[in-house]
């Protein structure tokens, strides 16, 4: 293994996130807060650290399995260091909780431990809602951006190893050139929303802290009622751009490259939106006797389906008192997850849709045991290594979710509760049903079962093999 | 497709349930109950339609797709006609209960809309355990033993459309033998268990009842407290046997055949068995503390997962009141089920095993990308084949898993409630949790919900393909 170039990536890691920290210390000023400077200490020592620890190792490149290695240590790493700041100003004095916290921050998962926000500082609250949207593209992606390094195929090697979904695809041959192009999209869309919620009158602060956590597809709000006290309009907004920050990125590159007509032919987005549409419509229907009006149904049912699905997080509403039917749905929704190459979470729609292909295609083979199986997803032919990914990589999320499902357990709650959770950390939701609810938070479990929902909310927002990679004996071999 | 050959298979099916429906007039005129006449008149009619209908057709081979088309449309047949007495004798008025019922039965699953078993006759609850008996080898193995067919190939086709399991394993060359085999082991256990229960003084028609549900891995019981009422030695015998009946029934071909040693090597048996242990062990360190000593607890735990990983369903305590942690590894036990080619249902022990190796494998083939795949079970290398259809079949398991929650959670039940019916239908068990828990039935949901659940139970017996098969529009088209 290359542990010069690993050092060297995590060198930079450290360096990025002392850069990143320096934000929240404006913050401080403006609202004259002291905690500005526990950050601005611990962003300085970072990045100088981060200076003093990068040196330049011989060899660049990077292959498969360093690829892996690097990823999954930059994120514990990234983790370890921005739960500090928590700890420091005692805001979340145990250092675990404070993990969580910030763990569930740049996973994009939003699940919390505080009970009340608003008693936190407006540094911290951004710091919060800040890690949303690093975490929402990836670190690597972005070191990937400011760093030259080897050939080609290390990038390729780190990005695919971050970037959420089966395949990544490439839409332009140089890596940083798409590097620059999807962080470009994000933040032409972060602008946007932003803006629109000013207009329509929200405090700068929210505005800035929803739309982190909306683009990160995160959930943190800086209210206790989430995202209930919004106007109506404001709460359009939001779920259009939760949706919007849920489709294939690759989307918006047809979209800017003018062919349009090609991008709404993607058969993942337009699973993804018939989805939304029909969750909606469900749920409308089943929720309407409680409601005083159709708008007010619409607007909830929208809202939550579009948090749910894109694993935002955000509410406006009690969800977990909705009927079964509704509840279930919402389950759903949280497996499924977003589109893949999008900053949700999740089993990704191409997933889902590529399985119920198989099943399909496994049929019309049984009935035509001569025929050649072939199956198709836009046009092109989907190659069987593909296929047996997936496929590893389904079996592999079920494993991890009993597994998880298991151990949590034993702390007592209810099936629903434990059930709920590890979906909703998995998937990087944020609030799952009963005791975890919208209303409520993961402050109840105990230390295993919160290192249980960390582990799985890492691996959630990894797509597992990098963190699996950490534990297999074999990764750490020499040869 | 060979309609001719269908119908003729058909109408044997006819003619040997007809055939099975005398033993409950035996039973009548024993305990002299008039309902044995419904009995009678039912057994006559279906014989006379057998032989009636059974017309010899030309061609008697049968095709891979004729193969699953007979055999799901023979367990449709089975079912409607065996739902016929209890509607005519007003035990069970409603047909689609009845239905839901014997369904329960044939495919050995114990799910119940009874709330009280006693009031039911001597007659009736003989026909509903023997239903267990039947479905647990499987109807069509049988016909396979009386019937002369056409090659080796039309053989094989019914057989593994029906089999249990990833794989038939050949163990003898022809087809009919390996049947003959199967059934003589069957009966062999079965006859065993019945002298053992007697010998401990069991009353011979609970005795005869309770071998049935346990050879079968059914579970339907006499007595309203399932098997609470009986001695702990009786209990102890039945927890064996339906340990026993969970095996892979190559387990017994191998010891019979004095390979004892090459036996114990097989993975799946040996996983297991493990996984039996682990079970009792974690479920009596939970649950110690609510009983009154050591031989008690370890009873109960044992007999309480014997009955759900062999997916037979008796209880003898109430395991809803079990704390979160004993009630979520019995879920997961439920979802593992036996081994395959036992007459347990479930995933099965070899699919979870070979899932676990896949993802070992993935992991890997990612840090050496060169090297070459090659998963091994028991010594055998594991085709790319067999690999995808197992992979298709998990997939397409979820997916009616998911569906069917979905579909059900209409009722307004609870999460738990509905996850566990549906859990315990499709794979055969019998009672969930909450509100369909041992000490409850399935009578509450609604007619949408219990026709889901009645295609689950047919659906998880014949492991999806022979039911999806009749579903799937392409099947019926003219070539």
């Amino acid at each position: 293994m290359n542990n010069g170039m690993i050092r060297f990536v995590l060198s930079w890691i450290l360096r990025l996130e002392g850069l990143l920290m320096f934000l929240p210390c404006v913050i401080a000023l403006v609202f004259r807060e002291e905690e500005g400077w526990v950050y601005l200490i611990l962003a300085g020592i970072a990045v100088a650290a981060g200076v003093f620890l990068s040196k330049r190792p011989d060899n660049m490149e990077i292959y498969q399995k360093e690829g892996f290695v690097a990823v999954g240590l930059s994120w514990v790493l990234l983790s370890c260091y921005g739960a500090i700041p928590f700890v420091i100003t005692k805001e979340i004095p145990n250092f675990l909780n404070a993990l969580f916290e910030i763990v569930s921050g740049f996973t994009t998962t939003g699940a919390s431990i505080l009970s009340d926000v608003e008693v936190i500082s407006h540094t911290s609250l951004f710091w919060r809602s800040f890690s949303h949207w690093i975490g929402g593209m990836g670190v690597l992606v972005f070191i990937l951006m400011l760093l030259p390094m080897g050939s080609g195929g290390s990038h390729m090697n780190l990005m695919r190893a971050e970037s959420p979904g089966p395949e990544v695809t490439k839409f332009v041959p140089r890596v940083r050139t798409t590097a620059r192009l999807l962080y470009k999209i994000y933040l032409g869309l972060t602008i946007i929303e932003l803006c629109l919620l000013l207009i329509t009158r929200m405090n700068w602060f929210d505005a800035l802290c929803i739309t982190f956590g909306t683009a990160g597809t995160g959930g943190f709000g800086v209210l206790n009622s989430s995202c209930g006290a919004y106007t109506s309009v404001q709460q359009w907004i939001i779920t259009v751009f939760m949706l919007a920050f849920g489709v294939n990125i690759g989307f918006y590159y047809l979209m800017l490259t003018r062919k349009a007509s090609e991008a709404f032919k993607m058969e993942e987005v337009r699973t993804y939106l018939l989805i939304v549409v029909a969750a909606v419509a469900l749920i409308s229907w089943n929720v309407f006797r409680s409601y005083d009006g159709m708008g007010h149904t619409v607007r909830d049912a929208a809202f939550q389906v579009a948090s749910i699905i894109t694993t935002t997080g955000f509410s406006t509403t009690d969800f977990d008192l909705w009927p079964s039917f509704s509840r279930t749905i919402l389950l759903t929704l949280m497996m499924i997850g977003a589109c893949a190459g999008s900053t949700g979470g999740g089993i990704k729609v191409s997933r889902v849709l590529i399985m119920v292909k198989e099943i399909k295609e496994e049929i019309r083979s049984l009935l035509h045991p001569r025929s050649i199986r072939k199956m198709r997803m836009d046009g092109h032919v989907v190659q069987d290594q593909t296929m047996r990914s997936i496929m590893a990589y389904l079996v592999a999320y079920f494993v991890l979710f009993w597994v998880s499902f298991m151990i949590i357990s034993f702390d007592g709650f209810s099936i629903e509760t434990n059930f709920s959770a590890v979906a909703a950390t998995l998937n990087n939701i944020g609030p799952g049903l009963d005791a975890v609810g919208p209303t409520q938070n993961y402050l109840a479990y105990g230390a295993v079962s919160k290192a249980v929902l960390i582990f799985d909310m890492l691996a959630g927002r990894l797509e597992l093999l990098p963190i699996f990679v950490l534990l297999y004996p074999g990764t750490w071999k020499r040869h």
